[in-house]
């Protein structure tokens, strides 16, 4: 594998491919880090992409994200584009051996992920998935105290993950589904904190949003996972949520217990009539606002000392295998190994 | 049906039967009741029909169960005896027509349960069952939230159960495993706030005491509950727990979310060397002691009204049914209606 | 000092005097513990005395506190009547040689609560003083948890006290006032965890209701204790409370830190429209329902023992000592010392 | 008085003076904000310029503070540099007419700050002072609720400050003591939520560390404080914490409460061996980070768009006033007028 380096580990080289919600949220973070220097931002739509320019007092702004890809000051891509160009965007980075990080998924099905994820190994091109959970202080610590043995062996993996609003139909339509549009958060934590999954068993329903029953898909659903060491976990969610973000996730072992949970928004407690009240996060912007910083500090830090950068390629493809078994298993009513599915 | 009526409603004759430690612990709480008289403690033994008549005041000790439950004085039976004697007491009982407070189950299998709950159907004779969780203050308030339509549709319910400490293998061996002797107090709580359960699939694990695997039973289960309203849920248990003893319980609709559980055992926060810490539940004697209370209040009351107690011999009988599907779907690996249990 | 002794330490014969609404709680709990017998229950006003019996079952119901007191059978006095009474009833409990189990306070100023210890002392009759927050699960911690040393040196005690209700004026024209009547709890609270307290300063202020003008008297309030050792410590008040009652205390050292709070009443948490809600104790009766058990248990293992219960008749003095202080402070618009009270 | 404006707001040049702790971590916030241009950075130690300059990407580093406010470029200055100079920087800065944001206190001493406050009325020039707190998320809700009326009249103000680790002896000498160094950020919480302070009292305590007699100074110490509009508050502070940061603080009025805490800086929550534990946060700049962000944001945001940026000058005069009446009282032994101080 060729060694990926960047020319000057104190002023590397950036281009922003992507400038809408969630795009801007990562310029304006990768935008911060001392020994970055934004080049390019690029977005197919003019106002976007200036909006992506002004948030990094980039250099310039672009609507042609190859030609951002080419740019040759540009050593390092943020992808941030609609799920559909990600193969493609990821493609001609490896191409010109510029790094790369994107959000998930890498592609849109599993073949199209195998494929890419193919010919991504032995480029020694680092490529970066943006599993943001990873670098949540939270889910820092749990795998921190479960790698120091901290809870004993694991028993239980139990995450719950209600997202404040159901998005709309059409990106429902696109999105794969819940198993793999949503939960893929939670089956990549089972995956990280616990270990590989090897028997999913799933059930859905749709309870909320009628026009789900067309697509086809579900609202709200439960998974069962079986790991390879033997532990057991439950993936549950939803759709929407009237009282807010809410993503909980719990390990336990033998020996001790931790729960992730950022309960209270505002550090802050109101008391009137009979009642104290908390607040909640309004979704995945604020709840992980510091994770978002943090995936690409790790990255940037990864590219200046010469490191591979994590979670790659390897775990996005693993992660929607999982998902893509609980999806069957929800078809075919019940269990499905993960392995099968190969 | 008859009409079940005590002599003097301010002073109800009551026979302990069974005076073992969660025996003594209803004993005691009998006892409080301003309206109730303990006439006699029993217990095979000697010692411990004493120690029962001592903590109730009673006028008499005896070994001799069935003496105390035909004891002209005697109105009303609380039993606290081993499960294999419930039905064989119970059915006593019934034919003195003495009201009963039970501890659960009604029987130790499917077969026995349902033959008893024939018997006692059309006797008029008031049974309630020792589900005391119905009682927690907590799951009053979840219940009346719920039934106030405060959650909206249901969508969701979420059991998480551990024990503080495995019981040994010889209880193991007759408790019927781990679905029916410990996730039942879940499956009730199911039933009691969302409904009737339609299917069910489990998965169990051997992953704290080997031993377990020759029973064979399960230390650690997960089980996909489906309601009859279209609403998911998932029970999932350990046998041990380092932490203290831990149940919480979760159901979420549209418009809301209640969790119940009881964090703190002392009203205590201590903090030192970068750290607050707070304490646990020992076990289900301190965690539900007021539902202990409670669930014995209700049924005195009950009885002094003219009232019909529950959870009656129905709701047991259901939730051995889900139970023992749950049992059930583990040994197949597949779903299970619970419906074909019959 | 002679030794008082019960007669059989498995049948205790108590007298239950004052049936009000403190007076039955007390009554009820002294009633289940085992090895007490109430033999009378008395009140002026004869339903409240009737209602007294009920709810103990006691063999008889009087309007005459001094007969029952004098009554063969009772060995011990349970005083739960207006504080006018205190004094007298305990002076002729002392020469009947009964022992007392009294609400406070023990008088209602200074100089009689000093002459009634005056007379207290030596008799060796048991006088216990109803500050049942001593008896709190986590008040009984936190002085565990001092004694021990976990906490190491202690620097600051912090009291936070808010009655759910403002008592009616009537009460409070004859209650002493805020700092005597209601911060005295909070006192007693000091000197039990931390030690003798030799300054205070206090402010006062009528913010809710203007009529305390006239008393005068105040509803919200702050005094700064100096404790003997060097501690400093505050407590602070107010009559009133829309969000329930609030009731805090913090200890805190150079090793650690101890905080005792009841924060959430029901083990439940509600979450809808972005928030998640708590419910808060509405008065003493239920946050501190089981210290009002647990401090006659303590009473009457003593008297089973012929221990000496505690806190008694000085612990009572000294506390009143510092809350007369207090108001004087606020009298004077300056610190004044304890000792000075004599 | 003249109307400050910035040549562009959309670039707007800062000059970083101070580049310490403290003052790194304000550059790296002011320059993330995108409508800033750091130009220049300065530090009388080279080393520290350069952080300073690479920190912010600056085009220039200086060891000349002087130069740096001169510079034509420069239209704003982040002053973050020992207390000693802050008057004589702000000085040069007022006459050149660039706008500044100081770390706090603005002098050392009362008679100094009044006269800067003089001699800065009428420039027209921005000048900010650093009370970060109020730009936490959790003072601004309780700010917003407060003035809403949602805690109704307020009846309390309670604040609670431990820092981490005590200052070095030699930083203490020259800090002003506990009340001016410490306190505070509490009296300007006091001001800013509830009102002028009319009256206070204090106590200090020498617990901790006996050095502190010398000075002489306290590690331990109660304020209490009367508001001009009838309410009363504490102030509680200790120089150590063995638990980590603490700063709590409280308001409640007829209608309700609210406490402003943060009590768990990871969101996770240790279970074992029978507890749960919660960490702390370690010092301001972990607690207070998202507010030292918030503060230069808004203060840039007030250049931007010719508004006079808060809290400024007389909010500084003011919160001196507090808390050197606090410091005299504890001088004294006895309560001091805030006015008579002049």
């Amino acid at each position: 594998m060729t060694q990926y380096r960047v020319r000057d580990p104190d002023a590397i080289g950036v281009a922003v491919i992507g400038c809408g919600r969630i795009g801007l949220v990562h310029a304006a973070n990768v935008a911060s880090i001392p020994n970055v220097r934004v080049v390019v931002a690029a977005d197919l739509d003019p106002a976007a992409a200036e909006s992506g320019r002004a948030v990094t007092k980039a250099e310039r702004a672009t609507t042609d994200p190859l030609a951002a890809i080419a740019d040759r000051e540009v050593e390092a891509i943020l992808l941030a584009t609609p799920t559909d160009s990600h193969a493609p965007l990821i493609r001609a980075a490896l191409r010109s051996a510029k790094a790369v990080f994107t959000e998930k998924p890498l592609a849109s099905d599993l073949r199209a992920t195998r494929q890419l994820v193919r010919e991504w190994r032995n480029t020694g091109v680092p490529l970066q998935v943006g599993f943001m959970r990873r670098f949540d202080p939270g889910y820092v610590a749990a795998k921190r105290l479960i790698e120091a043995g901290e809870l004993g062996r694991i028993e239980q993996f139990r995450a719950y993950s209600r997202d404040a609003q159901m998005p709309s139909l059409e990106f429902l339509h696109r999105s794969g589904g819940a198993f793999v549009d949503m939960s893929v958060h939670d089956f990549d934590l089972a995956r990280f904190l616990v270990g590989d999954v090897i028997e999913v068993f799933a059930w859905g329903s749709v309870l909320y949003d009628d026009r789900l029953n067309d697509l086809p898909d579900v609202d709200t659903a439960i998974v069962a996972l079986r790991f390879a060491n033997g532990a057991l976990g439950v993936v549950e969610m939803a759709r929407h949520s009237r009282w807010g973000y809410d993503i909980r996730t719990e390990i336990a072992g033998v020996e001790g217990k931790v729960i992730v949970e950022a309960s209270n928004k505002t550090p802050i407690t109101l008391s009137r009539q009979g009642r104290s009240e908390l607040d909640h996060f309004a979704g995945f912007e604020d709840r992980f606002a510091d994770a978002y910083k943090a995936e690409l500090n790790a990255f940037v830090e990864a590219l200046a000392q010469g490191a591979v950068p994590a979670p790659g390629p390897d775990d996005a493809l693993e992660t929607m295998r999982v998902a893509l078994a609980a999806r069957d298993s929800w078809h075919r009513g019940r269990p499905v190994r993960v392995a099968r599915l190969g």
